[in-house]
Order: structure tokens, then C-alpha cells, then sequence
């Protein structure tokens, strides 16, 4: 056989397996692991290096409408580069129905932002954030046909929280066309009754994001959660988990027999309230939700990766410049806790956080990060087997990393469309170096090959955790 | 290349993956999987069948000397060809020390017993009966540098059970050495009470050790167990847990940080106590411990298998005869449960029930099957990446299985020592039906093709919990 | 001194001791326990029997709008002589805001119909159904001035329930008075959407009542209750809990340091779903909110009782009449489930239920039976010392029982004004004989002495639970 | 009715109700609360005091063989002196069988010691180091009737532990005689095992008395006891305990429907393992078993007395000398915390620091004062109702708290035989100055009134928590 492209004297992990093998890749595709691979258009030497799936990042926001006229600083463009540079080979970004709009509406513009501006695949969450009759009834059950198999639902924000009423509506849409649900957990009227405690005390600086969002608003509506789908008999993703009672609720809800597919994200484990004490607003470059707590809580959450409480570990990337007049300096030219976008970049750093504070210090091994960065991502998503693994016949999606590079993370040195990164002085040793998408060397030893027109849409099946029993010759 | 066995057509699974791929064999190694294999000495058809990584038990017991005068029904020659039916490579079972004697004169038997006797690769650990200074001092020592890297300590069996303060010790040798503690969980006090009131009610059936057994009995050892470790600061594996509560314990020390291993058996799944109570002394071919509970139990012992609980699932094979005057029936010419030698034959069929029971029927997937039954087992025990899973570079141990052939079970078709089997009618659907051992083909569709001179004695590394760093070029 | 009742020979019980002693009363209040006590204008001979507080249940409905030109069973006429004969000597039963009007108009309402018709003490919860600006600003706050000091909330019934804000802001007004929140916790939403599915399946039989309305409904929101509390930093009562999950959720909260007052009721003893399931619609008569669970359930409550899980035992009474064109078996002309008012009587039946399988069963004993019945329901609601124990200076409120009087219950000796009694043929040993109130004797002997006149109206203070240091000479 | 003792003007607290009341005595008997008592021969002002029951300590060491040639700091004298002085009424020593030797042996030798010396009532509880047959068999059974109704064992100590079998076989004796098992939970091996590891790295300073005795220790211990008491099926008290690990021990326990009555100390609300980092061996004052640990620890001490996973408060008062030849400063010659014996004294400032810390900073109410000190003490010891309680027929013992005194602690100013108190410079509020027992007066404002020759021998009941139906005219 002739192959399109060989990686050589590499180390392969898959989430189950560490070793030495060469890789042989045909039509974008993976097609022989080890044995002779004598001809190859094109060669990656990879010894001393990991060969790893490239990640997939199910939990990004990119080119979203965020409200008050504020503007997310990622499109497509800078947003899937800085993924790429960040070892991704996918990333799932969310496309939003505006109230009272159908989602196609939405997916038409998503759509047209996508097209040509991807270095890396995509593909899209609904965000349902008016399950009027017609949604429930005819929209959604058509798009996860066509490959929009899930729903993201809010239970904060004041413009996308849905009632109980609504998200068991949108789960029994799930129920019935094998879709997924994913929930943010934070209960709004209780931020909101906070909120006004606080303002009336005249504490509105950034820590008072914290403040007015402390654990149990967030354990309480991640038990509502568990137990709505508990009612419908979904599966359900509890996305961006930020500490030890949140996670208990996950375990709970298993030990009464309910799948659910826990999440946390970077900054639960490197950043925490104190962040937010910044001096001269500094603070607001840490504001996210659930906001960061305290060591205790990252010593959980690294608990939860390492023990299975969390299937994945995904960015929440969702930037906002912070020295701009729509950013999170001086929103709405006020200075008030209130109207600091929420939320933070990530996709560049996820991975790199993850290998050097996880795999380099012995926290996790190598399996367990390939199956938190892009196994579980692909099987909790309808990607798999064709993405989020070493396996002949996945698409040749893959990141090669350096375990011996040490560098201090530098915003000068990211490529996303901020201005700021919140892990700015880090340092962190192992990073992905070469890229391969679909069988393109997108990024080769930090140069970038590739471009925006490499990446494509890919539509999507159902979740794994729709269990069937595994047919023979078709995988699991 | 010049493969001498390729796997065709077959659908490969591993721990993480399920994929179609043919497999390539060469001097005992997997050395490619996908790609043109043209050239083979031997070739086998798997299509429409599942090739996954042989079986490897490590938890059975041959020959092992049982006190009164019992002698087991197995040899190493019955009881890895048994276990070579049922699908694995690999066998552990357990060597004894004698009380008074050293580890090294109970080995050197025990290997006189296995060489030239195996149709599995086999290794050994070692039963701690005699935790001597010189035994904790130097034997045990320098048996882990031998590659004896796992002890069995017993808290029940009034000839076996260690003290608490014989247990730390022998954790002490583990955590100096790097070697593996496993723990038999039940507590022999209390069950002697237990007997003592059993007995002066005159309750002397079989039923009667269930009932002297019961499960705070299994949950207080293994809360005990896990504090131990805790105190000496070792990882344990606790072996074949029987229902909710010992589960819990497990879960609890994993949630106050510590490393525990869990493991469970086909009989807790099986089998119920209500089975000891069959007449005319039938319920003493159920006698095993921890004995079997009751449904909930199963059910709890399902969901541990599947949410991560159990890490293992191994058979605790340790087969007597029933009707044999050393044997289950009548022993020491009495009939009262104290006498009847605990232990049931299931090496044959412990992965044939978890494939008809647990993939089969949904309960849990193909990799997770692979997980339990090969991969786990390798990585806690010193084997892994040689063994455990279908990766380049692995020994070529490998079981395919038919998952469209259903059997009733029938004693008369199985192939171990003993006179019955505890499941006896049930209907399984899937069976392996060809083993491969080191690239030799053992079994091909249901033939025996390999002799007892096949299998051999594998020394063992350091288990993988003994975490560290993954270094590039070596795996994990 | 010369007193106007004394009752001798007794054994007198309070929540903490049990002893025999002969009790003095003068001018409506106990003067005088043990010692000597010729001058009497009138004596009781108690020899052979309990002298116990009066019984106060907190958890009454009477003469309450239920919506949909449904007549609640019972005035206050009958409902207090109901509870008279049941041993009590106050009940306090729910002033119902109606929307959009104040609470004083339907407090002004409510004391006209209680004003002249009660053979006990009354008081009065405020259910709060439109916490608009005035009411939480200004009418709250005064109305717990005046003596009105617990607000009772829903999270069910789709006219009453209050949204988590309207639930929060009702709890701020109790964090700045010192008055005490009551919750109903049911998920409203999570019921409709149950209804809605059984409607579709045509599922409209009265046990609809009980699987449209699970245990994960009520345990949602008995956690958000409790979460809610946690963020307002107020105590909370959690009313009528029917099961283990529930009670776990007010555990877990006490745990992490919160003041949550636990209440369970006779029917989630003596009930179960089954009851539900009555030929000829005669399921209808068990139908109340939550339903009834199972016998493990019920176990569960018993355990709550025993452990302190729960702090009162109040009945619920909420009596409908069955066979009436407004009652129970036809409401609104239809055969629905959803129809059916939901209520059950239970107020001259609670404390004989308790007393009959609780003490005489010895699952609790006597003081904590006055503990549950008495004393806990005066220190909750802010009535204790003055009611709630038998000690110097406290009213004369007493219930002398018959430990040796077995009856079979029959409808046809109740009080109330309901056609029927969920506890019809049960037999219970323990029988309220004679009752006192304020000095008065209202029954003698099983004959009613007292009028409808004898009872009065009591504004309450605030609740014990507002802790406060002990002052001397002011009691707790 | 002419009275002997009055008490007027005071707060009367039992374990349920505080009331204003005059108390009158007969024949050291408590006949009249209330009402008019003209005549008395004696009378006591308590105007703007607390009147409560004298305290019981039902965990005290006095004049107890420690082994080594260590003497206890206290004889029956002024250990009971003492107790009189912090407002006790009665105290719980232990008599210790000497192995090998009967109990009777023991505890004629310890009545001798106590006759005609003791300034309070006592009573003595079992320790059961040598449970021989003829112990078990008959000695203790006889013993139980003769009113020595609480048996000890211990898990820790060399000289003192039992083995699980030992303690199941004490436990069966309770079981069948009525009496109640008292467990000091500790893992003697696992402490051994630690002393050797810091042993061989020099760590000897008093320090190390907390890090050989962990909280996993006294866990472990803690749940084999109460699994053991299941197995028995006996009730059981888990004396001293340190930390929410052993509190949770015992709330599961509960959950599983054991009846385990929980003791906690002031050491483990007062002092923690930072203590015995004193300077010059200074922090041996504060060695006792198990140790203090951390605020945290405290913290959950408080709540467990306040939730009620506590019911009792004792003192543990187990009194060493400090600068003695064998006391604790220099024991044995040697500078090694294993040779300081293990004990701190506290039986009177037992309940000013409860009071204090407690009562008057609001973390526990008066009855709930009353509950542990007094009547759970007489409840669970079958002292009840004879005393623990002010009630109609009840010993007159009594104790007069002025909550407006506020002394700092002196050691001076103490009346036990050590030289040293751990709580030296504590300020604490509020102090008994008025003791009562029997209807003596012991103690009057501060001065002593009493003898030594005024308390006795009390022969004790069973444990109330050998539940029984609650009978009329007997008291529960």
C-alpha cells in the first residue's frame, strides 16, 4: 500500500493503551497500525513524542450573540486557529435560537459564519432557548435527523434560563429521537435575589460574581437537573462542574441508576474567587459561571477527573476582550459585577493544562486524558468511532505532543481573538507541536500548514449513551 | 512481511475501541493491525466475530492444599485447559505458604506442579499464612524483585487469617517494595460467633453459612481493610465483593483519596443464597464466600460493573468435587455446613456469563467487557502492556468470540475437575470459540489444537497503581 | 391554696420525663405538680392513665377555598370538635391569601368564621399565594407583629405554587422578622409534565394521583427548599415528608449546618400507593399530597420519627367529602385523577395512630410522643412554654389517655364533617378519654362538656428557632 | 406539708421545658414543683439562677491501676470533690479486672476505697479485661443482677484491648443479661504499626501521641465496634469521640437501624493536637486517648452535640500528675510520648465549659444542656428516674448555676489531686455554687457544706435503651 502520509517511531495512546507503533493514513483516514510502511507521499518523524487522537472540544463559544450589544471576540477563524494550536482537531460550538425565531433561522447564519473560516472541523449544539410548540414538536425532532443531536439548556441568565416546565419539554423531545441534553447549572432566581442583597449593600465589584453565585445555587440546580431527567428518563450532561456538592449530586444520580455525563473545564482547576480581587478591575478578566472557588474545590475537581465523576474535561471557551468598550473593562460604562460578560478564553490552553498539570505530574495517566480530551467528547457526541481515537478506519484527526517542551504561557502567544488570557505567566511543560486533520498536517512543528478552508462541518449521529447492544461489524 | 497468523475480517474491540481491522502475527506478537497482510503461515476467518484480548483470570485456585484432607479438583492441566475453553490466556492462582515454612519451598512445588501442565500462560501469588520477620524481612523483598509482585492476606479462615498487625506488616513489605496487597474480606471473629449460636440452634445446613456470613460481616472487613491501607498508605484490591454495603466502602475510601481496586465474581451476579437451600444437601454446591446474597445484591453488583465499582471481574474458581468422600457432600463424614469446603468451580464460565449477561443483554459495552476481564486485570497485575489488550506490540493472546451461538450449560461440556457446575441450565449466548496463545492457535472453533506444554510461567512487574509519570518510548 | 382543678393520681408525661404526680390547676394555668392539694372546686381521678400536654397540630385545613367549587368538609366548628375528641387542645389551621387582595381581607375573613365555633385553640399560618411589593414590604412584617409569625408556601397546585423568587423574597421577609417559612415541596412543572404523559396514555385512574407524583418530584424539591433557605439564611419547616429520599435531603442539609424542622403525617404510616388502586373509585378517598409511598417507606417514616429526622407529627387534615356532587368521587363530572381534591381528614385520628402504633408498638416512647405532638409544635410555632408541656405556668391544656382502650375505627364515631375515614377498621389501643383546656374540662369521660364558645384565638410569638441565649427567668 | 429543703425563686431546666418554680424536698426526695410550700426547715434563694439537675459524669477515672507504676492523680476524695465542685451530683468510675482475676475481686477492693470517701453518689461501671469463661458465664451475668449493669472493653491499649471474639463474647453476655456494652475505638495494631514507623525515624516528642493515633484509627475501630454490636445485636455507646469520621460511623449506623448511643469530651471541644506541641515536654498535659485534633474536628463535635449525634457529655476525667516522678513529665525515666500516660483531668470543669461554650454563646439551649449532662446520662445508665431529671419522686439532687459569673480557669482554684488543668486561663461563664444531693446541702455559695461521708453507692437498673413498652405508674 501506499500511503498519503506516515508518522513515524511515535508513541500512540489511545484511552485504553500506551505504545510504539507507526502510523499508516490513506483518504484521511487511519488505515494500518505497525507492521512495514515503506512508501508514503509524506513522512512526520515523531520519536520522543505522543501520537495522540486529536481533541475535541465539545464546549466552546465562537461568534455567539452575547446581549447588551457586547461582541464575543472569537468568528470562526481566530477561534478554530487558536484551537488547532491547542491540539484540537474539532470543535462544537453553539448556535443559538433568538426568542421567538426558528432554529433554522439560526443554524442558516451559524452555517454561513462557518463556512470556509475552519481550521479545524465543526460542528454545532442547539441552544433552545424558546421551546415554543413548534420547536418541540416539528424543529428539533427534524434537525437531529439531519445531525444536530444536542440540545444545550440554561437554567441561568435571565434572556435563556428555560422553567422546569420547558426543560422537561426539550428532554422529552430528547426522550423520543435519541438527542442529548446538556444543562448549566445555576439557579437564576436565586443569583438574582443575591444580587439584589448585594447591590443594596453596594457591593458590585467583580468578586461579587462569586458571591452571588456560591455553591449551593449551583448544587441546587444540578439536583433539579438530575431529577427532571430523572422524570423524563433522559441521559443528561452537566456541563462546566465547579466543585465537590456539585459533583455529588452526579454521583447521587448514578448510584440511583441515572446516566449522567459530568464535565469540568480549566479554570475550576487553576483559577479561584480570589482571582477576582484583582486590583483596577483586573478581576473581570476571571468572570465566568459557575465562577472559579477555592483550592478545595480544584482538589475535587481533579479528584472528579481522576476518579470518573467527569467523562469530560472541555474549555468553555467563550472570549471577551477586556480592554474594549464592549468588553469586560467598562460594560455598559458602568462598573457594576452585574454587567461583566461572563465568561473566559480556554480553547488554546485546555489541553496543555490538562497533559502538564494532569499526566506531567502523575495525576492522571495518558489514557485518561486521550478519553476527558476526545474519546468521551466523540462518544457522548454522535462522533464516534469516526473521531476521538487511534483505530483503523477513524478519520486521521491527530495531535503529536512534546512532553519535554516547558513554556510560560504568554497571551502574545495565543491565537485566539482576545486580548488577554486568564492563565497569563503559567508554565507548562508538554505541548502539542504538529496537528493532522483528516490526513492534512495542519500545523507542523508550531508552523501553521494548514488553512481555514481545511476544516469542514460534520454532522452527527446519536450519542453513545443511547445504549444498544453492540452489533458485530459495526462497532459498539 | 511475512506474518506467521493473520486475523481476518474479525471486529476487534479493546478496552476503549471497537473497530474492524485485520490482525498480524508475528514470532508471538501482534505486529499490525489494518493494512495489507498479504503473506501468512496461518490464517483464521473472524468475520462476523469479536477478536478481543484473551481472558486472563487472576483470580483462580489450582492445586492448592485446602486443610482436612480436601483435595481441590483441579490440576494445573484441568484447570487452565478449563480456563482455555472460557476463553483465556492467562491464569493466576494463589501459592500457599505453609505455616512455619518458607514462601520459596511452597513455590518451588507450586512451579513443579504447573511446568509442562498449562494450556495458559500462568503466574502466581502468594499467600501470606506466615508473616515472620524473615519472611517480611528478606523473602518477600526479594520475591517482588523476582517478579512475585502481588500477596493475598486472608481476615477469615481460622488457618489463614492474618491479624491486624500481621496485615500492616505485610502492607508495610508493599509499600517498600512496590508490591500489591489483596484482601479477603470477611471477618472470622464474627462468623465464628455466628457459628457458635448457629450451632447451639442446631442449625447446621448449608443455608447456615450464608447466614453466619452476613453482610456487615463483609462490610466491616472491608471497611477495615481500606483503613488499614489508609494507615500503612498502600493501594489494595479488594476481591470478590458480594453487594451494596462492601461497595460502599470502596467508594468511600476512593472519595477520602485512596487507591482501591475492586473486584466481583459471576456467583454474585449468579447466584442467590436462596441456592444453598436446595434438598438433599444440594445447597452445598453453592458454598462459597462471601456467600451469595440476594437480588438487590445482584443488582448492586451489576451496577458496580458497570459505573466503575469493580475494576475486575474475575472467577474466584476453586472447584471441589460434590460426591467424593473428601468432597462438598459429606465431608469429614459429617453433615454440617462447617466442614463443607468453601469454593466453587468458574473459570470456564465467567466470561461467558458476563458476554451473554452483561454485552449481550446491554448492561454494559464491548470495551468496558474487555476492561474487566483482560485489561484491568494486566494493568493491576504487573502484565500490562504485554498482555491485556490487542495493541502492536502486545503478546498475541487472543480470544475470539461468536456472539450469535447460544448454549444451555451442561457440567458434561465443560472441561475443569470437578463433578458439577453451579450453573447448570443456564442459556448463554456467546462463546469463544478459538483461543490464541502466543501467536499459537490453542482452541480453533471449539477443537483443542495447543497440549499442556503451551502455556508457561510469566514473571510479573510492578502493578500500575504503584502511579508514575508515563516516560515517552516506554507506554505508561 | 384553694384550685380550681386538680387531677390526681396520674401519670404524668412531658418530653422529657414520665413520672406520677397529682397536677394543680388555678385560673386556666398549672399551678402545682406533686404535693399536697386538698382544696379542689373540682377533681379528676386519673389512676391507671397518661396525663399528657394537649395536643396542638400544626397542620390543619379548615374551611380553606379549594378552588373549583370544592367545599372543604369541615368548618371550624367540626373541625375543632374533631380535634377535641383526638385529644388536641389547638389546632392551627391556613389563612389562604387570595391573589391580587391583601391578607388582612382574608385574615378578617377567617377569624369571622373561627370567632364563637371552637372547642379548641386556634391560630393561624398565612399562606402567602401573591407575594406582590405591598404584601412582602409592608403587610408581612406587620402581620408578624401582630402575632401571625409562619408563612406557609407551595411549590405545587398551580394556583398557589410561587415561583424560586417569589419563594426567596417571602424568605427575606422572614429573615428580617423572625418569622418561619413552611414549604410544600413538590415539583409543580414535573407533575404537569407526568400528567400530560399519563393523560396521553389514557392513564386517569386515582393511583395516577401517586405516579404522577414520585418520589424525585418530591425530593427535587425538598433539596431546592432547603437550598433556597441556605441562600436566604432562614430556618425552614419542610412539611408532610412521605419518604427515605426526602428525609435524606433534610439530613444532608442539617449537616451542612442548616435549621430545617422536619414533619411527617399519619398517612405516610398507615398508607401506601396500593390504597389508590380501590375498585369503584373508591381510590379517590386516599388521595392527597404527596401521596402515599410503600411499606419501605413507611418503615422509613417510623425510622424518621424514632431518629429525630422528624420534629413534629402533625395530620394534614384537609377533609373532602366523598359521595358529593363536589366531593371526591365525581368531581367537576369527570373521572380524572386530576380532579380529585387533595386531601385527607386525619385530625381526630393522628394522635391515636401515633399513639397506638408508636408507643404501644414501643418504635417511640411516651416523651417523645409528647415531644412530636405537644411540645416541638409549641417551640416551632411560637407558643411555647405558654402550651406544649405540663410544667408551672404553662396553660392548662391537658389530654388524659387510656393506654388499656382498644377500638376499632369506625367513620361513624368521628367528630369531623368528611363521610368516610382513610383509617376505617383499624384497630388501635390508646384512647384520649378526657380533655382540658385552660383549667376547663371540654370532655369528660368521652362526653363533650365544653361549647363551641371555650376555645379562643392565640397570637403566637416568634419561634424558638430563632435561637436566642437563655435569659433567666424567661424561660428558653 | 412541711418540706425540708425549699429551693425559690429559680429557673427550673429539665431536658425539655425551663420554667419558672419553686422546688420542695421530703426525705431527699424532690415532692412538689409549684404552689405554695410555707413551711420548710431549710430554704435557698435561687433568684436569677438556673435550678438544675446535679450533673452525672458517667465517664470517670478515679484511683485506677494504669499500669507501669503510674498512680492516678485521684482517690474517691477528691475526685469526687471535685465532680462536687463543677456541679455534679453523681460519677461513673470504672472498676478494672485485674486478668486472671475475678471482678468480684476487683470490686470489693474498689468499694473499699470508695466507702465513706465521696462527696457525690456513685455508681461503677465494668472493665472487662479477662473475659474468661467463667467471667462470661457467670460472674458477669451475676453481677448485671446485683446492679453492675455496664460492661467496658477496650480496642486499644496492650494490656487492656479485647480481640473482635473477646468483645462479641462480652456483648453476647449484654445481650442476654440487658446490660450495655461502653467501647473505647481505637486500632491498637494500627497504632503499634505507626509508633514503630515514627520510632525508627526518632519521632518521640509528645507530638507524636496524634500521629500515631489518626482519625482513620479511631474510624476504623469505631465502625468494627458498631459492626460487631450488630452481629451481636446488642445496643452499644461509643464512648470519647473525637471527629465527624467516627460521628458519621455512627450516624450510619443509626441509618441501619442500630441503636448506638454516641459520647463526646471537652477535650475535643476545647484543645486540639497543637497542644501537644507545648515547649519543655509541656505538651504531654494534654496527652489523652484518643487525641485532640483540629478545629475542624471541634466544629463537628459542637454540631454532633447540638444535632444529637452526641448524648452524652462526660468528662473522661482521667487524672495524671504532671511533675512527678511517675507522672506524665518524665515517666518511666524516659523522654518517649509512649510512656506518658494517657488521660487529662476535667470532672469539674466539665460542665462549666459546656455551659459556657454551649449554653451561653447559643450553640445549645438549657434543655439540651440538662439532656447531656444529666437525664441521657441516667437514661442510659438505669439511673433513670431516680435521678437525671427534676421531677415529682426524683432524688433531690441538684445543682444551682449562677449564669453571671465569670471566672478565668485557675488550676489553683481547682479541687482535683493533679497539678495541672489542660484548660489553665480559660474565661468562662456561668458556674454552679449551690450543689444539692440527696437534699443535702454539699455545697452553698461556693463554700463546702457536705462530707465525704454524704455520697454513696448507687446499685443501677438496666439501660433504658433495652426498650420496653412504657407501663402506667412506672415511669417510661
Amino acid at each position: 500500500m501506499r500511503f498519503d502520509l506516515v508518522i513515524r517511531n511515535g508513541t500512540i495512546a489511545t484511552a485504553s493503551d500506551v505504545f510504539a507503533a507507526d502510523l499508516g493514513i490513506k483518504n484521511g483516514v487511519i488505515v494500518q497500525i505497525g507492521g512495514a510502511m515503506d512508501e508514503a507521499a509524506e513522512s512526520i518523524d515523531a520519536a520522543g513524542k505522543y501520537v495522540l487522537p486529536g481533541g475535541i472540544d465539545s464546549h466552546v463559544h465562537i461568534a455567539q450573540p452575547s446581549g447588551e450589544g457586547i461582541v464575543m471576540a472569537d468568528d470562526f477563524e481566530s477561534g478554530t486557529r487558536s484551537a488547532l494550536f491547542g491540539g484540537n482537531t474539532m470543535v462544537l460550538p453553539f448556535c443559538l435560537q433568538e426568542k421567538g425565531r426558528p432554529l433554522r433561522e439560526a443554524l442558516k447564519a451559524y452555517h454561513a459564519l462557518a463556512e470556509g473560516n475552519c481550521y479545524t472541523d465543526v460542528s454545532f449544539h442547539l441552544i433552545v432557548s424558546d421551546p415554543s410548540e413548534a420547536v418541540l414538536g416539528q424543529e428539533l425532532p427534524a434537525l437531529v435527523e439531519d445531525g444536530y443531536t444536542s440540545f444545550k439548556v440554561f437554567m441561568t441568565y435571565e434572556d435563556l434560563r428555560l422553567s422546569d416546565a420547558q426543560i422537561l419539554d426539550t428532554m422529552d423531545v430528547a426522550r423520543r429521537t435519541g438527542a442529548l441534553v446538556m444543562v448549566h447549572c445555576e439557579n437564576e432566581d436565586a443569583i438574582r435575589y443575591l444580587i439584589g442583597r448585594h447591590e443594596a449593600e453596594g457591593t458590585v465589584a467583580p468578586r461579587a460574581h462569586a458571591t452571588t453565585r456560591p455553591i449551593a445555587v449551583e448544587r441546587e440546580a444540578t439536583h433539579r437537573a438530575v431529577s427532571l431527567a430523572e422524570v423524563a428518563d433522559v441521559p443528561l450532561v452537566i456541563v462546566h462542574v465547579s466543585n465537590r456538592e456539585a459533583m455529588e449530586e452526579i454521583e447521587r444520580a448514578r448510584r440511583r441508576g441515572r446516566k449522567v455525563i459530568g464535565e469540568t473545564c480549566p479554570q475550576y482547576l487553576m483559577l479561584t474567587a480570589d482571582d477576582l480581587d484583582g486590583m483596577d478591575w483586573e478581576g473581570a478578566k476571571f468572570v465566568c459561571s459557575p465562577p472559579p472557588r477555592d483550592t478545595a474545590s480544584q482538589d475535587a475537581c481533579w479528584d472528579g477527573l481522576e476518579r470518573g465523576v467527569f467523562d469530560l474535561f472541555s474549555s468553555d471557551h467563550c472570549p471577551f476582550r477586556y480592554d474594549d468598550p464592549a468588553g469586560k473593562l467598562n460594560p455598559k460604562g458602568s462598573r457594576n459585577f452585574r454587567h461583566i460578560p461572563n465568561g473566559i478564553p480556554g480553547v488554546e490552553l485546555r489541553l496543555p493544562i490538562l497533559f502538564s498539570e494532569g499526566v506531567m505530574k502523575g495525576r492522571i495517566d495518558l489514557p485518561r486524558f486521550v478519553a476527558l480530551t476526545a474519546t468521551n467528547q466523540a462518544r457522548t457526541y454522535g462522533l464516534y468511532p469516526q473521531k476521538g481515537t487511534i483505530a483503523v478506519g477513524a478519520d486521521a484527526d491527530i495531535a503529536i505532543w512534546d512532553p519535554s517542551l516547558t513554556r510560560t504561557v504568554r497571551h502574545a502567544d495565543m491565537h485566539d481573538g482576545a486580548d488577554y488570557t486568564p492563565y497569563e505567566g503559567a508554565e507548562l511543560t508538554g505541548w502539542p507541536t504538529t496537528v493532522v486533520l483528516g490526513g492534512k498536517i495542519m500545523l507542523r512543528d508550531g508552523t501553521l500548514t494548514g488553512t481555514k478552508a481545511d476544516g469542514s462541518y460534520r454532522s452527527r449521529g446519536r450519542s453513545q449513551f443511547a445504549t444498544v447492544p453492540p452489533k458485530v461489524g459495526a462497532g459498539t
